[in-house]
Parts: C-alpha cells; sequence; structure tokens
C-alpha cells in the first residue's frame, strides 16, 4: 500500500485543514477529536482513486472525499452515544471524554460540516454528487435503525442482516467509489459498475469482520476476540447457526443466548465450537468469497484497460485477506 | 393573519407530502410525527413571503421553504433530547414516545432530509441557498453549545447572551427570508437588508418570549409563567438583574438561585418582585422595542414600494406584540 502513501497525505493534511468558527471550543473540540482518532481512511481514498481512474484530477473530487470522511466519523460518532460504547479506536468516546449532549450536538455540527464539503464539488458535477451523496447517507441512517431493531428481535433473517449491513456498511464505500467516479467524468454505466463494486467489496468486508471478530487472530484484529458472542449480536453466523442447529445443538445456543452469569471465556468457547459444528463458519466465509468474486467481476466490466483498475483491485485485495 | 392562510395551506401540504422510504417505519415514523406537531411555521412563511415580495414565483422557494421547517424541527427533536424535556406543544416529544436513540436517528435523518429540500432549490440559486443555509445551520449549533454551556456559569454577560439568542433563534429568522430573497431574484444589498430585518426580529422576539415567561398572560403564553425563573435559565433580565441588585436584593436573589426544597409560586413571586424593583422587566421591553425598531428600520430601506413590504410589516407586528 506504500504507492496509496500520497494519498492518505492529502487525505489528511485536508482533514487537519478544515476551517471551525473560532468560538464556541466546546462545540469544535470533539469534532476535531473524532476526526483525529486516525481509522483507514479508506472511504476518502476510495472517492480519490475513482476519480483518477476515470481521467480526473484529484483535486477536484478532494472536497468530496473529506465530506464522506467527515460523514462516515458522524457516524461512529452518533453510534457510539446509540451502543454506549466506551473506546473508538482505543481511546475515550467523545461522549466519555466529554457528556452525550456534547457528542449529539457535535455530531450535528459534523453532518452539517459534511455537506459543506460536498457541496464544494466543482460544476458540472456539483448536484449529481449532492444527489448520491444524500441518499446515501440516509441509507446508512436507515441501515443503523434496522440495526438496532434487530438488537430485540428473535426472527431476523439471513435477507434482513444482508441487507442491514448493505445499507449501513456497503453503500457508502459504493456511494465514495460512485462520487468520485462521477467527478472523474466516467459515464453512467461505469458508475453503476463501480457502486456494486464498493457495495459487494462492502458486504464481503462486513462479512469477514463477523468472522474474525469469531475466528481472527486477537494480535491482528486489533480488538477482542468473542464480542459478538457475548452481545448476542446477530450476525451472519448466529443467524444461520440457529437456522442449522437441531436438537441439542438448538438447546446448547438457545441456553448460551439466554444465560446469565456465565464465564466469558466459557461462553465464547462453546458457541464457537456450535458454529464449527454447524458449519456457520464455513458458511460465512463462503459469503465473503460470494461478494468478493461479485466486486471483481463488476469490477471487470468497467470499459477501462485493466491496468487503470489495478490500484483497486490492489485495494480489494488487500481488505479481504486471503489467509483465513 | 387570514390573507396568509394560502401560504400556510401550501406549507402543511408541502410538509405532508414529502417522501420517506418505505421502511424502516422505526426510523420514520419519529419524523413524521415532529412534523405533525404543528407549530407557526414562521421560517418557511418568512421565504415564501421573502421570495413573492421581490417578484419571484412562490413555488420555486417552496423546496427551500420545507428544508427550512423540516431543519428547525430537527433542532427542536435533539434540543429536547439534550434539555430532556418531556412535552412539545401539548404533546410528548420523540424520545418519551420512542426512546433517546430513536431521537438522536431520526434527528439526524431529519437533517438530512432538510438539506435534500434545500439542494432542491432551482439553478440559478442553487449554489447561494445552499451556502447560506449551511452557514446558517452551523451557527444554530453553536447558539445550542452556548447555551448549554450557560447553565454552568455564573459570569454570563449581556452581550454573551444576545449572542446565544441570536445565533440559536434570530439568524433563522434572517436565513428564511434571505433564501427566500434570493430565490426571489434580489439584489446582495436587499438580501443583506431582509437579512438584518429577521435577525433583530428574531432578537425581538426571544426577548419578548423571555419577558412573557414571567409577566405573561398564561392563558395567552400557552406556557406556564415563571419556568425560567424556577430552572435559573440565564435569561436577559436575570443577568441584568443580577448586575442591578444591590444589598438585601443582591442576597435575596443569591439565596434563590441556590436555594432548595422551596415552593415553586413563592419563588417565582419573589424573583418577579426583585425583578421590578431592579427594573429588569422594563429593561427587556425596551431591548425589544430597540431590536423592533432596528428591524423595521431595514426593512424600510429595502428598495421596493412600501405596499410590496406591507406582509412583512404586519408579520413584525404580529409576532411582537405591543400590549404589554
Amino acid at each position: 500500500m506504500e504507492s496509496l502513501q500520497k494519498y492518505f497525505d492529502t487525505i489528511e493534511s485536508a482533514l487537519a485543514d478544515i476551517e471551525y468558527a473560532a468560538s464556541p471550543d466546546g462545540l469544535y473540540a470533539p469534532v476535531r477529536y473524532e476526526l483525529s482518532l486516525g481509522g483507514k481512511r479508506v472511504r476518502p481514498l476510495l472517492t480519490l482513486l475513482a476519480c483518477e481512474m476515470f481521467g480526473g484530477d484529484c483535486r477536484s473530487a478532494l472536497h468530496a472525499a473529506v465530506g464522506l470522511e467527515v460523514f462516515h466519523n458522524f457516524t461512529l460518532l452518533h453510534d457510539d452515544v446509540m451502543d454506549k460504547a466506551d473506546v473508538r479506536r482505543g481511546k475515550p468516546t467523545v461522549h466519555k471524554v466529554w457528556d452525550e449532549n456534547r457528542a449529539i450536538l457535535s455530531g450535528d455540527a459534523m453532518e452539517i460540516i459534511a455537506f459543506r464539503y460536498i457541496a464544494r464539488t466543482p460544476a458540472p458535477h456539483t448536484g449529481a454528487v449532492i444527489d448520491w451523496f444524500l441518499k446515501t447517507a440516509l441509507e446508512i441512517c436507515e441501515g443503523q435503525q434496522y440495526d438496532m431493531e434487530f438488537e430485540t428481535r428473535d426472527d431476523v433473517t439471513e435477507a434482513e442482516y444482508i441487507e442491514m449491513i448493505r445499507l449501513k456498511t456497503a453503500v457508502l464505500l459504493g456511494g465514495a467509489l460512485k462520487i468520485g467516479a462521477i467527478i472523474g467524468g466516467a459515464d453512467s454505466a461505469d458508475a453503476d459498475r463501480i457502486y456494486r463494486f464498493g457495495e459487494s467489496l462492502g458486504l464481503a468486508f462486513q462479512l469477514q469482520d463477523d468472522w474474525l471478530d469469531v475466528y481472527g487472530d486477537p494480535a491482528r484484529f486489533g480488538k477482542k476476540i468473542g464480542g459478538d458472542i457475548l452481545n448476542n449480536k446477530k450476525t451472519y453466523m448466529l443467524i444461520n447457526a440457529q437456522r442449522r442447529a437441531e436438537g441439542a445443538d438448538a438447546e446448547e445456543l438457545s441456553h448460551w443466548l439466554s444465560a446469565t452469569g456465565y464465564d466469558p471465556a466459557e461462553k465464547i468457547a462453546a458457541v464457537t465450537a456450535l458454529y464449527n459444528r454447524v458449519g456457520a463458519g464455513e458458511l460465512c466465509l463462503q459469503q465473503v468469497d460470494a461478494y468478493s468474486r461479485r466486486a471483481i467481476e463488476a469490477l471487470r466490466e468497467i470499459a477501462l484497460p485493466e491496468t487503470a483498475k489495478q490500484p483497486l483491485y490492489d485495494l480489494a485485495t488487500s481488505l479481504i485477506k486471503r489467509d483465513h
């Protein structure tokens, strides 16, 4: 990924250059804090790469790229409030450093700042970029709503789960690419193809993330293993384990889902073993592969020389690791 | 205000026609609920009136008008969460009907819907309207932040208080008028004048609201009298009473500001009597008059026949009642 360093530098520099009013610092300090927590900056990177791939000057996509990253961080900030999450990227979340009201209001301000950058996209693509961004932004809210609803539902289907992660995660990757492609001058067929590439890649990535939460190497995954199992999170694997488990397996799964006062390590080990017995982990990996293939197919259909697409092939490979 | 009925009908109908995705209803039901609570619809009315005043077709300002009203309602929704307010316009607030997470997320979605409508403003004014709207939107967040900070500060000055209500309330009235004027084809000098009219009117209106909270007729004011006094809210009157009170008055005010376990009616009566003794109510009314005059002067400067401005003169008169 060394060749991408110049893009990351451009993005970090643009994020650091966001101009805030001189006061109230109480409003803008949390915004700066959230944006300083880092992260992979995948969305703005996708926007810049897509723009250049279609022959555009990536400087004309930089405002949109910044807007997308600010919006993404706004969703993380408010999601952390809703999930009562204490830690984000190894640091205390905004509502822990300050308080909930500050987190709500600073998030609201970030949403406005994101729109401001999106709207600075130069003509003639301003309107198309705004439209596509707003459509995507609303879908992300819909995804978060489904995610919260699923917490209290016992009958979430595999299709509903896929739709939820599509809205919550995948559409923003697709949207970031499509917006870059529009600014770069892609025709609508190719802009749709790159959207499908990003959307499928996003689904593959999220399903892989679910798998890694159970089977990952803690040192490389970056968070504790088994969190989803302890929270009874209705992931692709749990939904399929519930569907497939029979007899004693079904009883054991049901026991763990309603258990209280257990040893966390024991629950993680038991549910993981059950996932293994019913093949839920394997099924999840098959889906990762299927969506990865779909992403690559969409990329292949784009009417550009394969060499021009190489950075996106490389990025897809780096996001979907093949060593599991 | 009968002659304004056609505008109100247009606005209500446009608000009712907002298209939501079919699902998740859990996200959009609170949005519809918040918008159904009513209110005076002053902001979209100002936009339509300003557009027509400068010779524009008010249909071309309708999207912006809807965007402004949706944004205003979004701020009420999130402010109610932050203030832990149980009632809005006589009905339970969104976070009481549903829960806080729903209120946060639905508000986020409303912010996006507001932008969507603002961005639908037809060319050639789309960019100018978006810019002015986003500037105003961010200022409103700044005002809310100051408002929250003032709750825990003892040294808020009169100037700081005026700046807070300017940001939290007045700029949106100014912005609604300016956006309507831009769409109606006003030149920049007149667009600035109508902004100043709205901004001054907003300050007069908010100061009057503070006064009515103490001295209003409960039957006509629509909320309980004395709420600000019970909450030690740092209004223009409290700030000035603290500055002016001496000796026994200063001690009594200090006593009531730190008192607990008191009889609410007794505190209201005592603080009101103190406001009377130090002339805080009268001072507030003088400010209402001063800002009203400033508003009328700005309106008078606009390069249009006085008859064209009559609806705004009438509206100013109806908002700032002269019977106090």
